[in-house]
């Protein structure tokens, strides 16, 4: 693995606030743009979801996700080279007042002031995305590989916001 | 449909350089990066991949893929109101140095003259994404569907960049 997208996946996950969520939709790929945050002791990225939304219903159907990061287009050389995680996560819902709950909605409102609101609403959970796997596009020919203990250690190295 | 929204799909597909591209993969929701550019006449988006990457085979083996288009993160108020477009399309290669692949070819280099030396490799083809079905979040609460005829004029009314 090289050092670079070591770090590099740390940062995406770390400073990028939304990533593109495909799911499976009545047995076809679906995509959605979703904000998040990450939990790192727990190797997890954290939504907040509607019941409304397609996609909700989608992960309660079928639990196995894949989610996108990129980086800012303005710091790559070309969108070719865009870089970029893919992880393959398992998402799911946490049961609303228990622990995982209110800590992840600490977290996710230390990220997302904005979404107290919609904390109030009854539709909305938060799903816990647990990374099983990543893959990590540092550049044109840089693609690397991540699953397991090296992928958690990692993401329990990503450094407190 | 809010007017506002047509404006949007419209300058998404036409100023974006990258889409995240939702595949099956197995059975899974699969994700990754690719650069596009939109074809209008044939309300197309227009990408071109490695055979070595796994969403190629993906759309060999299941063409219905989804795709989301997102604006700069700096244009928004915030990331949840991030305006974006999801679009269902069904992906096809198309047949090199056919008529289509030839002018699809043009209109790629056109928009990424980088990608000249990809066009040297043997591996890499061209798959047109015909557009079936959109939807736009123009921002919170703000979300349009659109398919058939009134999608198709919609992107025929994409101007030449």
């Amino acid at each position: 693995m090289d050092p670079d997208a070591n770090t590099l996946l740390q940062r995406l996950l770390n400073e990028r606030p939304v990533a593109a969520l495909a799911t499976l939709h009545r047995g076809e790929p679906a995509i959605s743009m979703v904000p998040f945050v990450v939990a790192p002791a727990q190797a997890q990225l954290l939504i907040h979801v509607s019941a409304l939304a397609t996609h909700t219903q989608d992960m309660l159907d079928h639990p196995r996700v894949s989610v996108l990061v990129t980086a800012e287009l303005a710091d790559a050389p070309s969108p070719q080279a865009l870089p970029r995680a893919a992880l393959v996560a398992d998402a799911l819902p946490l049961a609303r007042d228990s622990a995982a709950y209110l800590e992840a909605r600490a977290r996710y409102l230390a990220r997302f002031p904005d979404a107290a609101q919609t904390f109030e609403l009854g539709d909305f959970s938060i799903f816990a995305l647990r990374v099983q796997s990543a893959r990590v596009v540092a550049g044109f020919g840089r693609a690397y590989s991540l699953a397991g203990e090296s992928l958690a250690a990692l993401l329990r190295g990503i450094p407190a916001p």
